[in-house]
């Protein structure tokens, strides 16, 4: 932490800041120069509230310089993070595309959609039987009897699982099933649930709040990390900024960025951050030619008759387009699909 | 719901719009002008996707026309709700301080706090037991014994209590001690949360969620009216937006919106929207003077040794002359404190 | 334009909202349902403020149909614009580049980074002559002297040039040097610029104010058009949102948007939004993947010697290899380069 | 400037930056640490892009120290700045009021108004003369022939005069006419205009452009003083964010804010940031209760016949009844009205 004083702050000024510095046990580097003192505050600052510091008489700013995050950042680990789900690596060569319905509706639904983004080159299929919905009275999810269809129909592709956990209470019988544990938007700073899936030997994608920011995001994933779970995959789904037009921005630059502070894989949802699936195509390929490790989309073989997001689902046969134009693109960032 | 067509669509695009309609059951009535054709939906459309008919062919936009909130708004009661906590009324006559500090850390201190701000004339003493915190390490709350506490130093002075409830388990061992459950900002949409809530027989104080329009703001009140608990308190604490200089930009437009559109109270917390204790007392003044019922504001009878938001929290000294400011104001916006 | 009355207005309320409506010459469509009165307002409503009829006893809400942009929406005209700037088409099947310093600082600079960019593929030669600088200490622009070296550097590699335009007076000097007038971000709603602007017959690039919704910016591209001058060209170079760790949100969504609502080309410009060299390349192949029309990217032959904003200045290996990523992306989007 | 490094920095990274620093002729106080080294730059920064060294090997973070605001900030001036006009003293004891309809539209207009807001208190009377319309067809203002009618009327009340100027090429006509000259949000940052202002002796009303900081505010601030014209008044009037329910958030903190960080006096225009007259007087209220300087309110004597933001306008009686409410208030905050 970096304390910079007044032009005019007086020498005791100065020594009241470096008296209560030391009250606290930590060391102080302290630099007169012609304008001004800056001081240098060494030890476990993490522990300090820098505003306590610039209500104090004489402080022009108070600085942080040790991120706050610290076993999400590559200053803790250079290399990149690779989270293996079965067979496929997330954060690894190959782009990796988790598709398949926003809520499992029923097993018909679930393997219709299933054979069709399995044989387009999806890897890992993506259902809900829990359902944050906004109305008390809309569809709330199968549960765990959704999550039975989605683990046979996935078996049956060689597919993996990805489904969303609300709950604490849910995490123990959604394990047998589940082979990605997925944090949604809304829960991104839901601390109790964190600790408890930092707690669980299974990957956790974790969505970025609406209007978080990365550095926030980062730190939420420090939750999971803090309590051994290590396979954490990040997910751009969307900030809120004043522009209505779509429903959320997606933020693509975040996929850059989180590549350079974090050793974590980041994939990204363009379902969500659009809600209409005419913007969804554009924004896919855009994602993966900016880097991303991998999409999460919706398909529904039907998406007129979807319980839920069905405008922006895609239907199968615009999946396989986008999938071949994928292919054409991940070259182009040294990847394959 | 009414739906604009395209000015050059051509009959067959209204007719497969009509069709679509009259297939899920609502009646339309069709308006065909000069330049467009506009079709008015009836019946119980909150179960309809706008997006799904902005994809059709020949659909110009659609706009959404009964608003969804029903219970909180203006239409389903017009006058005023008054919450009743103790001998107190919440959204009557009196501008209502609720005050104390940010957490319960030991009796001596609430008790020391209490004695200040009950004799300044806060008629609720608040403080928490359980708390969202950004980091595991930091200090989690005294839960029970904390609440134990708050309720007895409460008592002797004649205060009700309010207290932030994060999670359903600790519902139950809350009531015993707590007169409004407060919940807070990162919350606002946990829908679980508020279900359970709109179950129980005691006043909410629902704060806005950090990035949250005030429409969505009063859809959640609706989980909380649609469970049968009718007192709900609202209470604005700063939006997220692009400037930095203060933590949060406290909404105080809100104040005068939500009270045209909804029956219920409204109260501020500039303590959260700030940050910094000398915008506190402006911002508090500013509140009441644009019509706020009520204020929630951190006092600490030692900030400088507070375990969490100290920068935030009033000295008692500056409390009482907040409450003597406020004396002057409340005749203003007729009423009293 | 629709005015949608209270649940509970009425008669009276109706019969004052139709007959304010006939006192200013408009024909009012009644559709009465069960629940509330719906009026459909026809004529040329552009003149009215909705928020007249806002504020009128018993209007619940008031929506424009009719969007207030013409020329630039795809009502006026189906078919892409295609802007032609000398032999080269913008809007057409290839996607264009722009490229060069930010600022012309001399012969030799301009020279040097012309060589490399052309060679790689880049059509169009940008280059600042008129600085927009937010301290009055900083290098202001060399002028029309710059614009000379432009023109000739840019003749001899058969490119055709781009230069941003800050003042009515700066027009006329400008045009035998610059092929296409840039208008910035900050003078996006320089209402005077822009209709002086719509005089000229030369295209004009007009980038997206900061904080502008796409509405907006199309209607600015509308006092473009009303003026008589049809080639435009669309810039989205970010928007301001709450995310600080980038310099703006390239808002990529916003490609496929304009796309759907507009004519009109749309190109991206990856430098400014991010500020920071590195993230430059994956939201250049981004917004191509995207199916931007063009790119405007700034390259300088040193960039840690530049005047200006270096450090979001391609070196010129990097500009290469990055359109040499471009021609493998291109397939996907149906485009050449 | 500071300069953090790495932790891992090796030596070479170190010497590399300072030896670039020394090169461009910059003193660097050098302080290592047991886990990093830290780099303070002594010398004119402003000249420096904090960029160029953050992408440069082994740099963590760059962080500007000295405020880039000079002339505007409390360490330049630390009473505050009373901006005086004819016998009026903005920034000192009294809360000054301005008001008067949006646009000048003929001398009965202004007379009506003007005999009502004077008599109720107002001291200075506002009016347009030249419009930022966004449509090319709406109307454009008298211009020259207004600010007559504004001064005449003006003078036979004793009040002062306000009005916006829009356009270099308009300030010499209007001096004869107008106490101060407003500068409008769009034009914040037109610094050609504002480095014209400043050397002209009058005082300037500086309103926040819709999307910029506090910072980029008092910066803009500073091409005015830097040109000789200290009068500057700033008015904060609504910033862009994602609630839409009011056309902009009017944000309150900025008052405190400003007062804390610049001697300059400050006010606030609570008719722009809303748009709706009801929400007017609230916030009005609030703005003088958070100790704002005064106040730019508009008032029509016929707000549905008015030409221009009608539904914004005050009708006198509730101008009236508003100067009533602010006597109650401003002994709280020490002033009088």
């Amino acid at each position: 932490m970096i304390i910079v004083m007044e032009k005019d702050s007086g020498d005791e000024s100065v020594e009241n800041v470096v008296g209560e510095l030391s009250r606290r046990g930590f060391d102080v580097h302290r630099s007169t120069g012609a304008e001004r003192t800056i001081l240098g505050v060494v030890g476990n600052v993490e522990t300090l509230d820098p505003r306590e510091f610039e209500l104090m008489e004489g402080v022009h700013e108070v600085v942080r310089v040790s991120e706050p995050y610290k076993l999400s950042g590559r200053a803790f680990k250079r290399e990149n993070t690779v989270v293996r789900v079965r067979d496929i690596e997330v954060g690894g060569d190959q782009v990796v595309v988790m598709a398949g319905p926003c809520t499992i509706e029923s097993e018909e639904q679930v393997a219709r959609t299933a054979e069709k983004v399995s044989r387009a080159g999806a890897r890992i299929l993506r259902g809900g039987a829990y359902k944050p919905r906004t109305s008390p009275y809309s569809f709330q999810g199968m549960g765990v009897d959704g999550l039975k269809i989605l683990r046979a129909v996935a078996d049956s592709h060689g597919m993996a699982t990805v489904s969303e956990v609300m709950e604490i209470r849910q995490i123990e019988g959604m394990l047998p099933y589940v082979d990605i544990l997925q944090v949604g938007a809304r829960n991104m700073q839901n601390f109790s649930l964190l600790a408890e899936l930092g707690r669980v030997d299974r990957p956790v994608l974790l969505k970025r709040g609406m209007s978080s920011t990365i550095q926030e995001w980062l730190l939420a994933s420090e939750y999971l990390m803090s309590g051994g779970n290590y396979n954490v995959i990040l997910c751009e789904r969307g900030i809120r900024t004043f522009e209505t037009y779509t429903r959320n921005t997606l933020d693509i630059s975040a996929i850059p960025v989180v590549h350079k502070l974090s050793h974590l894989p980041i994939i990204a949802d363009p379902s969500h951050a659009t809600g209409l699936r005419d913007k969804v195509m554009p924004l896919a390929r855009a994602c993966v030619a900016a880097g991303a490790d991998g999409l999460l989309i919706e398909v529904h073989h039907q998406p007129e008759n979807a319980l839920c997001d069905g405008p922006q689902s895609l239907y199968p046969d615009q999946f396989i387009k986008l999938m071949d134009e994928l292919r054409i693109i991940v070259p182009a960032v040294g990847r394959s699909i």
